[in-house]
């Protein structure tokens, strides 16, 4: 396993700088962010460190020398849209964007595409069903096609209320994931493991691990913290009693876990992803959260 | 506190027989269902072990001879409907039902009346608020010239995926308690305290026994059992990962909470609600339930 | 679920006396029994409340007007040797007094017939395998024939130097019974479930009832104890650092234990066991025993 | 062990219906109050069931023929004063009426004396060493003469201010004890082992049964809770952090207590003390609160 | 946060040294001991590495230059009398010479002075009172005067026989804390949160960061360790039962711990206080345990 | 304590390149490998890093050389066979190379060797005590003469079935420890102490350590990590349900262990040992489980 981080957080550096401060801090590889230009609709989305949507193999050149310079390596492309918006028009804006950042990474020669499988936040999973049927086969299509493997995170999307009650993903749990499985049964399908998510939603992450070890192909190492008190107002069902901190801050018992992924054997990235308000005040916060991330990790990876 | 039971689970004894049950086997009283004839539409719902509908005078002097007669007290009247149903025309038929059980209390002398406030489970808790505004302050009204304080159990009916996402009961945490209580400020207004459905939602009962104390009018001993491979597929915002049991049977610590009810001075009914499905199969079965739980219940109370 | 309790600790009384005593006490029903006359080789082992080795259809009616007076049950026959032991005659001489135990609980209408696999101790698990073969078919097929179940209790008989290493009788571990039930696929095979011994094994005996519930033909109910000093001096390969108890004194988590009992549907005996040497001093200790564990059951039976 | 309570708490009953409720409700035995005649100065104390100011021969037939109507034991006799007050005078009336409570026992066949050490609460436990060896050798010389035990309660007597720092009573925790079973080397000299002041010491009350279950001559049955909220206001090192309640109420793993005594050999009397302000309203609710904690114990003993 | 140290623990280097060290270690800032020259009475105390006595403006400039040169920061001046001493000539001494301090740091340019409210021991904590009202006042408005916070250490001083029973500082627990920021309400007075002396009064030191966190101003990092067969000897009451550790070898949650201060927005100095005896040996030891709490702390700080 | 690891994980390294990587790295030492030239006949044993059959003074000049130039010290040598062999042939043969080693030991200045008791796993422990006597008083003269202590590891060697019952070590326990120290009553016998073995064994290893800290004279650092699911299915007296991990990455509480350490005033080697299987894949995995360890430990050590 190589330490890397997502590119959202250092969204007002550009590609090259984030590349160099990965170098001087001594990280393996970066998610790069590829949000189609023109800004952000939620906190931590948009950020575009890589634009998909005329890339061509003279940007990928220009791309591949800048990683030959830095020597830090592309762990993933990252975009993470609602695949199923309940918005017909939308969700063929996001598929077309989607086989874009797929195509650009085949270009660059990087094996991963993250993404989530969305969800109309309306519906029950059930009745997201249907459209997971019409709209993922073509994607995982593609996705063989460019020799890519898809990374779904597995994020709930259901952090505020004009989230719920569904949430904007649905790939969030063990029985989730056996039924995408077995309904895209493609070796490209895969999961971009993130623990914090299964931490609020008392799923057992190291029994994750144990069953879906051969799915995961990227990893996001975060970390949540239960609020003892805000859970004890509003309960499991209600909102905003879980805050995303980086690793060694919150719940996750990371020990327990890298144990699991050293015999899964996953050999790829971890990539820190910092979603901690208490680290955001500044650049300078945000790339201490890294550094301080970091530190934390190398006693596990 | 006294140990009594809800007379759902002897839906098929008549109010004789059940209250002849609770003497002989020594319950000190019964809550006794009031649901409209005409049947269920739901499990555990549609029993009438006293109809309401048009309870005269001379009704109550025969209950009351009953009741004088067999030793057993009525610990409320119970009528569990969605007085928040999205349909208005079933709203005003369930509020209509509901005054006339309050009157039949009042005429029976029976202080308390347990219900759920209700809920649109398709909208949020604060959608659901202005519905609460238009269809509580009346009904409570009535309960304070009946002399009747309201019980709404803590329940947050959500079991099924009909029920799904909201369930059909507003009044499941301690946030919503104390927005229900700065809402409808009359003294008439309590809780029926259920610890079954807190424990799943990972909220401490006992605390809300120290909070709330006071307001508890009433009182369900029943317990729930989470189940580790259920949840762990399913994860918390998933349905079927708990399981209703009898007492002692589940997960509750009730050594701590009969602890915190002796210190809030609480000295009402401890009505043992069964919904275990292992003891379902025959009325036997049903009547072992409610004789196993007053045995356990009774090291504490 | 019944309670009752195992026969052996009144040993110096008559059958008579001990089925008087379980009626006057309340007891539902009483595990007999049947070593060969000649007394024990061991403790706990060699009382003859029923000697099964000429039990003629006269016995058999006397023994019934006997239950029919008292009104307490049988729960089973219970006859626990080595059917593997090293010595061929030993093992031709246990497997037909245990035929003759089968043939007894025929005639008296017992469903019930408790034993051991039994084991060479000196042998590995997989090295015993092959005895099994040649010594179980008959007994499962005799068994079959007498219409009674036979309950395998679960204990690794590994307490004393003697029995070191491997214990006297194979049917300890989930993984074995797993071997044990497909080596014998016959209906005639079951578990005398006892918790007991799997609190020491640090098996977790509630999902061994999720597992094995269907087989479960008989329940002994025995506590146990870990003394952590002694854990500490010789490890848990070592011998000695676990203490039977009654129920209730003991590391079991009985609630727990009794939950997954009724969800699995098991509607048998739970016969009370009692090798606690603090209530071994006298007949008094034995029966306040008896007395104190039923007390203890009922509030989970 | 047999079943028994502190007679404190039924103050206003006077001595025969004190037993006369013991009969009644299947205790089998009463420690009876014997504080001089004159009223309490503290909360629990004061109670004279038994006047041993003047005990005489005629007293002593009285009272034993009042045991035998009843059939109730006497546990012991309780007198519970500061023998090492700092006030000399004080320290002598206190040594003297002790030893007629002593007197008393003797002519009675009462074998147990339940009392405190003693302890001038401004001096650290070193500084009151030398008053235990003025005051207690003739105390203990005393109890052998009569043939008694001396049961010391391993109370801190220390819940107030004006009892702070050191409280009431040296013989609190098991390095005291070791200390005053070596200054005081006499078998008479004993304990009357209370869990619920080890608790909020943090002390395994489990493994003091096992150091010191010979030394035990009588058992109060009370339990504590620590108060979490409280506990973080003021520290261990404050006051009010823990409440006394009745058993089953509290921290106490009762259990692993019984447990511990049934291997110590202990065959004497659990005494349930009642100090539950919970329970303390009126003599029904001191009357429920001695009936429900028998109900709880009799699990265990 | 930025890591550095108490100068206690290197009391024979010089204060050049000392920084010096910082440096080469790569520690951020130095909490430096402003005790006034003469010596030590009583362990960890009497280190003279500023003379605040007679400290003019040009020591400041040396000291500035020093530092610029070592690049290090002086994290506060620290100086721990008892102030509430019961001897008056000992309070005023110690008055003045903190009121020296405090204008040294002024003169320094160093926001924060660290101290202890003190206490005398033989009195209760209120009985204390009245000479917080006599002494501090006026401290708190020369701290005012001279922009500097005070950072009253949470130290209960309570660890030898001649500090029972009350402990030598009042400041110690979170209802204390409360009452001082009330009777002295003034932004200048703050706290130097310790959470070794939080774990053995068994305060929930997170949440006291979640109630107090606007008020830290300095915290000192410093582990301390339970020891269980003390504790059961002892009791929570008594002394000697917790040994103070280097963080990362005791009790103390440091990633729960950390993950608060972020929340709270503590942005100060993080300063390890070595009191572990296991480390004093020699100067290289303590040089070693600086190091070792370093590299523990970095993977949180 | 200094940091170093085993040489056996890098057998296919020269002894030069073995130190020149712990040079390389920052490790402090190496616990060297001597087993006797011809290759292994188990995992993890036969590595020939130091030929000890003819070890002479110029081959200890030589290594003493490499020692100085890389500046990594020996921890210890290391022999791990089985003294007690059932084959009295191979015991003489094994005891002629230990000594050999010792000899080696004496020569290079290495105050350590670290080996097994041994044990004829077919026998009890009792039973193997008579070889004990008769193999071991020569060897523990050997040492004595050669001012060599023997760092006796307490590994049970009971992983695969031919270990099975007994294991090839009799040194595993606080128990037997005491019955080996009381046998051999020299100074030069001492324990090679690794907490990964009474992980599984539960055994508090933090209590031995407070226990035998004065006999620790060699330390292995290796985790453990116990399969819930596979103790589930063969009990803790079968094989399989406990895996060695690196540190960090099973359940070994390191940071209270090295707490007790430093008490124990243990000042000695810390050699990391991998025999983590997820590590093993390459000569660059198993130096990257080192790499790994090394950062896991440092904030320990």
């Amino acid at each position: 396993m190589q330490l890397g981080f997502v590119s959202a957080i250092l969204g007002d550096l550009s590609l090259e700088q984030v590349l160099e401060f990965a170098r001087d801090e001594g990280f393996a590889n970066v998610e790069v962010m590829c949000w189609p230009p023109g800004g952000a609709d939620r906190r931590y989305a948009g950020v575009t460190h890589l634009d998909a949507t005329q890339f061509t193999d003279d940007d990928a050149r220009r791309v591949r020398a800048l990683l030959d310079r830095t020597g830090v390596a592309m762990s993933g492309l990252g975009y993470y849209p609602n695949p199923l918006d309940p918005d017909a028009a939308h969700r063929r804006t996001v598929a077309e964007h989607l086989k874009k950042v797929m195509t650009a990474a085949q270009k660059l020669g990087v094996g991963v595409v993250n993404t989530f499988i969305g969800r109309d936040p309306a519906l029950s999973a059930e009745a997201n069903w249907p459209r997971v049927r019409e709209v993922w086969p073509e994607l995982v299509r593609h996705a063989e096609a460019c020799g890519v493997r898809l990374g779904i995170e597995n994020c709930p999307m259901l952090f505020s209320k004009d989230e719920w009650p569904g949430g904007k993903n649905l790939a969030t749990t063990p029985a989730l994931w056996r039924a995408l499985f077995e309904a895209l049964p493609s070796p490209s399908l895969g999961l971009n493991f993130d623990p914090s998510h299964l931490v609020w939603q008392h799923i057992d992450y190291v029994r994750c691990v144990r069953e879906f070890g051969p799915r995961i192909v990227h990893f996001h190492a975060k970390d949540t913290r239960v609020d003892a008190d805000r859970l004890y107002a509003v309960g499991s069902q209600g909102l905003g009693w879980h805050t995303a901190k980086i690793p060694g801050l919150g719940d996750v018992d990371w020990g327990a876990l890298f144990s699991a992924l050293t015999d899964a054997g996953y050999r790829g990235a971890v990539s820190i992803e910092v979603e901690d308000r208490a680290f955001e005040g500044s650049l300078a916060d945000r790339q201490r959260a890294l550094r301080q991330s970091k530190r934390y990790l190398e006693q596990f990876v």
